[in-house]
């Protein structure tokens, strides 16, 4: 995944001093590129029975809308509060100050249904806890994450193995 | 398509009184659905050399994603004011009281290139005619757009062919 790697351009002290913003558009407006990561991200659970793929507001839903259109399952939006149109359940997850608030329809999920979380990244994973809580709640079961960039620095594939949620990140960088 | 259109979910008076709002969440989140409107998106496009899809934020993404795969072309996203990371040149647009920006990352598109753009619902046209501005401006030209839902009564089909720009809408709806 070298020619992977360098397709994410890094940005220096975005989005405030000291962080380096891992910038995935550049991968995803290169054609290799964007097709070797929805490949890479579906390739795990091509043959795993996924109901549909559980996308996660903005970026992860340009991925998921891609890996469900792989793996020939539906795709379900997980959004911010107030974004849905219809009945939604909501999970509320802390931020580095304060806190926010995912939400799902609350249709969107028969019980027993093997749903795949997609994002772009995943850094302390407050937001894919919260959605892998939300889709529990609705009766789903979660089949695992699938995310193109980890930052294993801020250990958010520990905390989702430390629910018992099989975790898949395709690229890894280092710092935060 | 009469199956696709009894996908959709119809709110009424959402978000306002006397609208009718066309939930496509609905459609999405059916397998046998989502893969007949990524199908039906992306067909007129195969054989037609797409550089890359333009999603529109939010629904967009989604299906812009996977039609990008579909057409084995670079995926760019086109967001809200002061949600890319990078260098951006913005486009303003009328809504029904007051205006909104929306932005493309400056680089994101070379000379010449051409771009497919890609949202879940035409209405009255604004955004889809500021994002072939955005497209126009950094030098790309614009293939088409492809919609999963047009409202003809709002005539956005008809303003983007006034600018001699191709259109397709997989489903109609009367009424808005």
């Amino acid at each position: 995944m070298g020619d992977l790697r360098q397709l994410v351009r890094t940005i220096p002290d975005y989005p405030k001093p000291g962080i380096l913003f891992r910038d995935v558009t550049t991968l995803m407006g290169d054609a290799k590129g964007f097709k070797a990561a929805v490949e890479g991200m579906a390739a795990p659970y091509l043959n795993d029975n996924i109901d549909a793929v559980a996308g996660i507001e903005a970026r992860g839903f340009i991925l998921g809308g891609a890996v469900a259109d792989r793996l020939s399952c539906g795709f379900i939006p997980i959004r911010k509060k107030g974004k849905l149109p219809w009945k939604t359940i909501g999970q509320q997850y802390s931020l580095e100050y304060g806190v926010d608030i995912i939400e799902i329809h609350a249709d969107a999920i028969k019980p027993g249904e093997r749903i795949l979380i997609v994002d772009d990244l995943i850094a302390t994973g407050g937001t894919a806890e919260a959605a892998a809580k939300l889709i529990s709640r609705t009766g789903g079961l979660v089949a695992g994450p699938a995310f193109l960039v980890d930052l294993p620095d801020l250990g958010g594939l520990d905390l989702l193995r430390s629910h018992g949620i099989r975790t898949h990140a395709l690229l890894a960088f280092e710092g935060h």
